[in-house]
């Protein structure tokens, strides 16, 4: 557990960047089409070996709510578990929880909206019966020794209720921590985030959680995804979720761009001199099979425009 | 002319974002299918009186190579001179400039490359040769009295020779300055530009070229547009250009997105608090007709997702 007596914002020990993958779970649960669980298998053994220390691998929900993840077990006993790499579970309860941990997953995610509206909608509970069905799911997690991540969704804005005051995400921090969560995510579930309330709101946190222990979780559904990114970084975040190819969505803004792309971080990241560690060229590579095994375009831009260094030949020379 | 003596970064004098609307001219000129005159009037009408103080309405290049722009005298001649807009035109060389001040433009602006391959390719001469035809161009602006910006292209990238060296852009802006340009525009043509770079060349600018004389064009070819906006704004730039629907593009990236998209742009800005002046839900309505207009999709996001503050109705209240 974290202490939360962490009161000032120390900086980052490291400029590295830390990508968790989350198109397995975030990238693929909106997807309309049925996708094999082999497909699924071989998407997380192939981003596995691409240098993540950390990829969310699925979720254990119920079937009904969101049938594209509900292999969850076969996945995780198919895959290839690289040493060194966290395979993370999203679980929505107790049932999901023990789900994952006979799974074998290695960390839970454990998510509630910092909004009312928008946990009913996704958990059809109170935000206070989520906190009582974490206790019971931290009991089991600390009982068989998973680790457990918090999330708060919504954290930058609820597509019903509109501003989230930032008290409330710091209090959801809390209880996220005192439940012995050793990671916290802030998630802008449907990408209404600006840079300018991220950095104010990623200092505050920093007063909470060390910069190792939180994660930004963006989407760019309004295009400002990466300048999210940098805001946070500079206000000294140091580990960001994204999806190779910008898989993923909003069920209130059809036709927008899902998660931030994975693909696109690290380019920019590369270009900016700091290291992820992830090798970009083959996720490129990945995040171009994609329009295959999905049936659609993506929406990663560096796939489709290449990367800054390289290079073309000038008119009349190739 | 500006004082080439301004020797330190200032602070700007007001966090006030002027966006110059460049959809007529670097965004249209890459479009396949032929829009009419008539259409190009009705955008920059509809253009003008959402608030641009600038709009590039055209350029006065060769109809052979740019042959969408071939009417640029007819859709000088017919658009509405909304009082207290700017409306520029690119000009190539003297005849082009002597077109575009018979035709009415406001300002000139002059484009030479950082890089000699770009230069050569997009121009078709030396970079010496086009400040050589600067210089008489400067002649007759200063006799008619019609204002030049001088922009450097490829100013963070070019796509033959990869790096450009801060040092030429800086003496290329120089050489504009000392020419009589009244406004400055570094142009990441091809969107290689990353944040870290921008905020450094930026600074160096700015010791050059007061903030109110700056503009900075950014692509959002590799998903770092907004992200280079937030860096250039946060070193102290505050004149960005962007187009409708994230028009235009760039032929070595044929799939990815063109111009930073305006109503992106404006609509971060106003979730940040920064004013720019222009009516977000009047642009949103333009940009949503652009794709009857030129046949296809355009890549702009808040067109398709709707502003952060339009709020939905939880599932079972709608």
């Amino acid at each position: 557990m974290i202490a939360t007596t962490h009161t000032s914002s120390t900086p980052p020990s490291s400029d590295r960047l830390l990508v968790q993958e989350v198109a397995p779970r975030d990238g693929l649960q909106i997807e309309p089409s049925w996708v094999e669980t082999d497909h699924k298998v071989a998407l997380i053994d192939s981003l596995s070996t691409a240098g993540f220390s950390r990829i969310e691998a699925g979720s254990f929900v119920s079937p009904k709510a969101v049938p594209m993840l509900c292999d969850g077990e076969e996945v995780f006993a198919r895959i290839h578990r690289e040493p060194g790499c966290v395979y993370v579970a999203l679980v929505p309860n107790l049932k999901g929880a023990e789900r994952a941990i006979a799974a074998g997953a290695d960390e839970l995610n454990l998510v509630v909206s910092a909004s009312e509206a928008h946990n009913a909608a996704n958990m059809r509970m109170s935000c206070d019966a989520s906190f009582t069905s974490f206790a019971r799911i931290a009991d089991v997690a600390a009982d068989r020794r998973v680790a457990m991540n918090g999330t708060v969704a919504t954290a930058f804005g609820c597509p019903f209720e509109g501003r989230v005051a930032a008290g409330r995400v710091l209090s959801f921090v809390e209880r996220h921590l005192s439940l012995g969560a050793t990671g916290i995510t802030l998630a802008d579930t449907t990408g209404m985030a600006n840079p300018r309330q991220v950095r104010d709101l990623v200092r505050h946190v920093l007063r909470l959680v060390p910069a190792s222990a939180l994660t930004l979780h963006f989407h760019n559904t309004r295009g400002m995804g990466l300048a999210n990114v940098l805001a946070a970084y500079d206000a000294g975040a140091r580990r960001f979720d994204a999806a190779l190819g910008g898989l993923g969505g909003c069920p209130f803004a059809p036709g927008a761009t899902g998660n931030i792309c994975t693909e696109d971080l690290v380019h920019m990241c590369l270009a900016m001199g700091i290291d992820t560690g992830v090798d970009l060229a083959w996720i490129i590579t990945l995040s171009r099979t994609l329009p295959t095994l999905l049936g659609h375009e993506v929406p990663g831009q560096v796939a489709k425009a290449g990367c800054v260094w390289n290079l073309h030949q000038p008119p009349g020379c190739g």
